[in-house]
């Protein structure tokens, strides 16, 4: 295993350790139980934002925290997902007096106990939505998921209820929006590298050195099949078109397409990723109105990417095209 | 090679292409020769800054170009530098009639074709002033230099001379400020792997499982030793005095400090080391008033990174301030 970390037990308090020093600006970090929240929680008046799970996804989620984006994210182990307190103590850190929004990737342990935290906060008071995002159209089940895995419109979620929030909308429009997005969502991923966890010291899956996995999950879970390495464009069709299929895109559609690097691909590879994309996008009439190129949802150091499409109207665009401050995305602030 | 690309000799074209059909309303990219520039090129009464090298460390330097920032970027195939037709379309494209700066790492064919394009330049009444970054410490000569390599120190030139710029500061001035960060500024890299060109197909040095090249170039060039892998602590202290020593800081120095990933690194071990470094600088009395985390100048798919620090004054740290509107580097805009 080749990593620059210190003990791989510590790899993750080494982490945060390290954006505490790096952001104290924007960012206050509370060790055990592990939780970022921006550095001027609680804001009065305005939903909060809290979202959480494994780490090893960065900068999901502790870079999306920030103006316009998150209130607070719960870093769990490395593929391991937070604990109720976590979520708990979050939300109570940035809790405005108007309710509180819970963005979860569904995998099983993650809904879980973000469910079990909203039944403690409701005990005390505080109103939560909890909202389920689970974009991925590779399986139907997974290793660690009942239903689709949730990846790329986490991203996307967050940013545009963000937006909402800081508008100052109630509850119930910004976690409606969530689920608007969810809905109008598509993800598919491509591996051609496992990821190695820090704990294991090994590759979590083997891939030949001809092979690439179609649908692979963002902890390296099984996709849809293995198959013989392709070209850019010939991986592009195969994710593309099962989103498209999935969602369903039609003629004339507008979206915003996320190209993402999974952590191990440099962001040469994802702009010929993009370069495909839009092309097959525009030969179908699908508009790309806006986009996204960057490592933005990673699994380690896997090497690969996911393709993740949202169909967009005026008030989704409007909402992500609004200010936001985060080490990950960052404009108009 | 397991890369996200069609044709490997179509890499960079189809690379440009993506960033063309992504980026039109910032950005203009010419194929053929390839060079990127602002949308609102030429800007008037401002120097124009133009950058250029190899291709295979993107964001470097497409990714910076942009208000704040870049005029121009030269881009070159993988690792290979641009010639001096390319570096003279670029200039004359984006001459707002006050004087050119071309910031030039020093490679032995990047520094011999932009002096090639200068005087070209000069013949048609364009000022040219031209300024070679060398900041790795690493190793006296190397595989493709005379002296020292240019590395991060340069992503940190164009954003302060780019500010500068913005200002319309006069070309003596721009330049003598790109001299400035360059004396200041000292790097030194490390790498996990070996990166893998396209055109080669395999990668560029052997580096066995339990060895890091320590000192390592931007190219793979060889470093200062191959070492038995270390923790991110052993290699932060490595990297670092070697830096300290070099420039040298002393105790009450104010820094920027650069952690660059060099493109197949995931952002949680930067943080990792970022936590070193804080420490180990903090230990020495040296603060660190300005951090940049992230992949910023890479060599492809290359695992490790790279610790750039720059001793700031007033004067460097208003104009990394300043805001800067790119792909790569935003904020304030």
């Amino acid at each position: 295993m080749k990593k620059l970390i210190n003990r791989p037990e510590d790899a993750v308090k080494d982490e945060l350790e390290g954006v505490a020093a790096a952001h104290p600006d924007r960012l206050r970090v509370h060790i055990g139980p592990h939780f970022i929240v921006r550095a001027d929680a609680p804001v009065q008046g305005k939903v909060a934002i809290i979202s959480g799970g494994g780490s090893g996804h960065e900068p999901m989620h502790g870079g999306f925290v920030g103006m316009g984006m998150l209130d607070a994210a719960c870093p769990g182990e490395v593929f391991t997902c937070p604990t109720p307190d976590q979520m708990l103590a979050a939300t109570q850190a940035v809790d405005g007096g108007v309710g509180a929004l819970h963005i979860v990737k569904n995998y099983t342990g993650d809904v879980m106990n973000f469910e079990m935290a909203a039944e403690l906060l409701g005990d005390e008071g505080v109103e939560v939505e909890q909202v389920v995002i689970d974009d991925d159209v590779a399986v139907k089940d997974s290793l660690y998921t009942a239903g689709r895995r949730g990846v790329g419109a986490t991203v996307l979620a967050e940013k545009i209820c963000g937006a909402a929030a800081e508008q100052r909308r109630p509850l119930a429009d910004v976690a409606g929006l969530c689920r608007k997005v969810n809905a109008n969502a598509r993800s598919m991923g491509v591996a051609l590298t496992s990821c190695t966890v820090p704990m294991a010291g090994k590759p979590t899956f083997a891939l030949g050195p001809d092979e690439m996995e179609i649908g692979v999950g963002i902890h390296g879970e099984p996709g849809r099949e293995r198959r013989p390495l392709a070209t850019a464009r010939e991986i592009v069709e195969a994710l593309t078109t099962a989103i498209v299929d999935d969602l369903p895109l039609k003629r004339g559609d507008h979206v915003l397409a996320l190209v993402n690097g999974m952590g191990g691909t440099p962001l040469m590879e994802l702009y010929v990723v993009y370069n495909e994309l839009h092309k097959l996008l525009g030969g179908r009439g699908i508009a790309v109105a806006r986009n996204l190129i960057g490592s933005y949802i990673t699994a380690l150091d896997m090497a690969g990417c996911s393709i993740t499409l949202l169909r967009l109207d005026d008030e989704l665009t409007a909402l992500w095209d609004a200010p936001v401050n985060t080490i990950g995305l960052r404009w108009g602030a």
